[in-house]
């Protein structure tokens, strides 16, 4: 739903939260909210927030030595009154469930799509994305705020020495953002009440230079077709632009 | 890759397998390949070899009970041996890895996308798909596959009273295939060989009558842009067109 | 230590972070930290920072079931950057330790200690403790703050009606504290450097009014006498009269 | 029950699926069925349908390593839906059942039993027995079908040089069949009708020169005597060497 | 090896302990020596010490309820210094080994084989099988003293009315012995040092009245003829008959 | 509560059990009740028996490598059928209990805490506390038994040359006891049936010169002031004493 297509008035419509169509929540990163970690950010997208700690530390996993290259992976876990009814912790289930895989999976491959490996030199860098709290986004917030988390971390491993000041092994930078098809509207940037009502759900990662690194739909209701697709992808974009403006703001500071 | 967009040069240029860039590897499916389940498909796509046996049975998880609802859900595993090197299995290990947990859900959504749960009446169709044989694709085999034992064991349930004759809960069929660039090009159903060393990757799973349940676009190397992502979408729907008339002609044997 | 029991000199030595052996660290209580919980608590000492969630749920555990009490139990958790070096999960690794296990126990008993089940009735209270950054009292943070977080999650079941309102099962405040010998001094209160090096440790847990709920004494160096034993209980006892002052001020607010 | 001590009015009873009380049922054996693996066979008896993929692979488990000898192992599980109910997946459940252990140790000991490990070298032989479709007899299917697989691995292993092309590390074939006795009556080669009601329930492993390697016996109703212990040997010998006879008509193709 | 087919030389051979090879270790059952339990007993086998605790509960697991039918199941374990080289737990593990899953498997269906379950009513009895120091022969010991405190438990059922008094649920007793060639030749009761050099080994359970529950026999070393098996069966026999004696004499003080 | 702090009636008030509030039960401890280990006992307080073994290996756990010290641990279990009614495994259950981590760690440090882990060199004393019948105090049994049984060892260890015999690792020895306010009267080394009505439980582990390692008090039912404290750990001095000379008679013999 690009500003061209969408007459005035949809563009106007304010949805249960007053915002418009192609509007983010309030986002606010805090850089280094705890000082145990390399990096660390606590993000925050409307009431979503999510505290991101990014570690570097020497070597890579037995798989990777010896080949040059360093290590790039996420945990993502949802502490269990994130939500507003408590859910029995992983760690007491004894397993990790399909969802947490999936989100973990999906922000440690972000991650790695904007940085150089070999820069990285045999190093590994771990971001640990737990949501604190929870209301639509946890994943898109995680990326969003683990690479201004990484960027720190990268930093101080660069000023320490334990990744060569001379390498730059961040390519790009990157960020996410959910969009979908609720009551028939493409919206932007869906908090808890909208994505559970969504017919299509949409979580599309993107790099600041505005290419595709994930493309996420699922047909939650009704199956969606090209044009749909077309709407959530421009929606996307603006929200990703959006994003990468706040990222190198607070990273300027 | 739609024909307009695709010089013929490029059109008829054959892949190490001799296909074309918008060709199938040979689909076979072989309904009922085992007797014990209510549906069962052996469904292959070049070397990659899926049983998927559909278990139909009364009654509903705790959490959907007295709703007048059904269930349909998947589990996806590959035995140790389908592929070059032997993986440990996951019952040894004692969990389920990510990419089970990931590629189970995504079946599993894709064939509920099809299913009338109310007319499904409380009961819970499983769709298990073990891999005996992997050459790339394995997901999309099985939800191919799944759709033919899913249809053999809702005529069964209809035709024992288990699910009313009256009802029929298949709304569409479903289908799925996958895409990627692979040295630049857009190409359909990539053998492990491609899937490899595709630059972009990315699945997805199509109704009968042609519209989107999952898009999943993954950069694994380069990022890749719009024109890119449309030329894969293109030769999706291609293929699942093509998979969408084999299902036809199996079911109708 | 009592303030009769030192001599000046003794009294004012300043410790590595400037502090007095009989003084807190700095404490903050912040009430309704997040939002999805009947009651909640950011608790910090000094750079300690624990986030308590209190879940009020109606019903009880089966093995209490129809017996007209309540019950309260405690989960203790640590992210796993919340220290200097990165721990594993603990759902990662599929098991809880014994560390984690014993300080669920204890911040469970202690909480126990102050309510009247008969008063809560059928109904379950959950104290989740995560620590967000560790530098020493952990436990000791979890409980005090955890006795915030509590009294909030009553209030608002009493309010809602959960608990009926004529019930207070609230029978006394309660906090903890750390104490410790140090190169042959006691001291309150014990952030990692000191707690690292410690001869001995104790854990104290006491009731507003008072009167002890648990006592850990462990030698970690050379073991204790019965006059160090008193010294340590005294600066204990010291300590939670701070802290029932400061819990006290922060629920009138 | 040998020929000699049955009368041929028993000789003659056909069985509910019209076999003689000596007689196997259809027991067909497809080599290379798979072609990821060393060596695979498709093992069926009647409508019981097993995969065994054996997997060759240099080097040893830690504690046999330095002594020049190989390992030979086994692991046995069975898709969820090989029985006419579906049973949970051990992957899913997080552990393997005691059945499964006591057949996969079963297979590994029976097929140790024919190969010298001293010429297989510093090598280890992984057969995985994975039942399609169950119906009685599954672990005698697996080792009998093992050998077939086994016997390829070792081939190939000798002409790539993995292992020693001189040595040849295979002393003997092995083959297993079940026993019982079903309504008083010794018979060879049970389906899971049959055996599900048989009094007494026997497995046998038998070399191909006619020695014993395994002897499993349980009473599962009455006890027996020494004397239908001798007929139940009897009919397995009989078994085995038409099982062996099978083998060596398929290897020799 | 009956006394008539093996010459006086032979049968007069001393072993390393000094016994006659039909000749059992020194076999004592202390009843009851715990007094937590329905019945139990200190069983021991030269230096095997095994206690087996019997627990009798009302009620049965959940598929069987409503039969009218007990049940009686067996738990092996080993302490983990029972052995010369220490073993870790299995409570550590995480899991059950495989050794553990069969034996607990055999004791269970060994005790299941003379007991009544109608007469038994919908009560459970569990058989704790505990080795506190082993040298050979646990499973064989952990049977036969298991029916000591069976016994004992059942007797206490019916006296208290767990059981009507008038159902004598036993049918008949049960012991088991291990038997294996060694050096050439059958020998009755293997102590570790015989039995880790043993070609092969088996283990036979056996009703007081002297028919079959089980016969186990693996070859370890060289197969086995059926001449081999017929001797290990007369000697298993002979050591049966000893113990149900022996068991006889315990359960009459 | 002091002989002189206690007036004559109280100080004869006899218990449940006919003893007095500062006797011990009857103590035994059995050296080397299993020969498999380099040292055991098997300890008992009254209808309370715990086997402990003491396993003395050559190395330390990896992050302990090269840093010319020893390590001492212990792991702490409980049969099934200790108690009155039965347990379910930790080992079926897949996992260790809150109170038995916790236990086992407090035996574990309680020994290091008279161990010279320098002197005992790069070698591991695992202590195996497994309690056959629990009646109360079975963690306090264990600690005063696993004394015995490490002296034990650690003389094994001298004599072998494991451990250097110039070095006696052993500083100081170890009891511990249980104390306990009952019916509003301080008690020492409780039972079952006194442990579950106490209103405060302590456990006091000290060293055979009288000073403390451990203090671990608990409120079960109403707080406890300091002069409570102070009579439990009178108790516990005198009672620590008591076992102080039952271990030196014991290591006499």
């Amino acid at each position: 739903m690009t500003a061209s297509s969408t007459d005035n008035r949809k563009r106007h419509t304010v949805r249960a939260d007053g915002r418009l169509v192609d509007e983010l929540r309030e986002v606010t990163i805090t850089r280094n909210w705890i000082n145990t970690a390399e990096g660390s950010a606590l993000v925050e997208f409307g009431n979503t927030r999510v505290l991101v700690a990014a570690s570097l530390t020497a070597g890579v996993p037995r798989w990777l030595k010896g080949q040059g290259r360093g290590w790039v992976t996420a945990e993502y876990a949802m502490l269990p009154r994130a939500t507003d009814s408590r859910n029995t912790r992983e760690s007491v289930k004894g397993k990790l469930g399909g969802r947490t895989h999936e989100i973990s999976r999906l922000i440690g491959r972000s991650l790695r799509a904007v940085i150089d490996l070999e820069k990285l030199g045999e190093n590994t860098l771990v971001l640990d994305c737990d949501v604190l709290q929870a209301d639509g986004g946890t994943r898109t917030a995680s990326i969003t705020g683990a690479y201004v988390a990484l960027a720190d971390a990268i930093d101080k491993g660069r000023s320490t020495g334990i990744i060569p000041a001379a390498n730059n092994p961040i390519k790009d930078s990157i960020a996410a953002i959910s969009v979908g098809i609720v009551d028939g509207e493409p919206v932007l940037d869906l908090p808890y009440v909208e994505d559970s009502s969504a017919e299509t759900d949409m979580n599309v990662v993107m790099t600041g230079s505005g290419q595709f690194v994930e493309v996420q739909g699922t047909a939650e209701g009704a199956p969606f077709d090209r044009a749909e697709l077309g709407h959530l992808l421009d929606l996307a974009a603006k929200g990703c632009t959006d994003l990468t403006r706040i990222q190198t703001e607070v990273l300027a500071k």
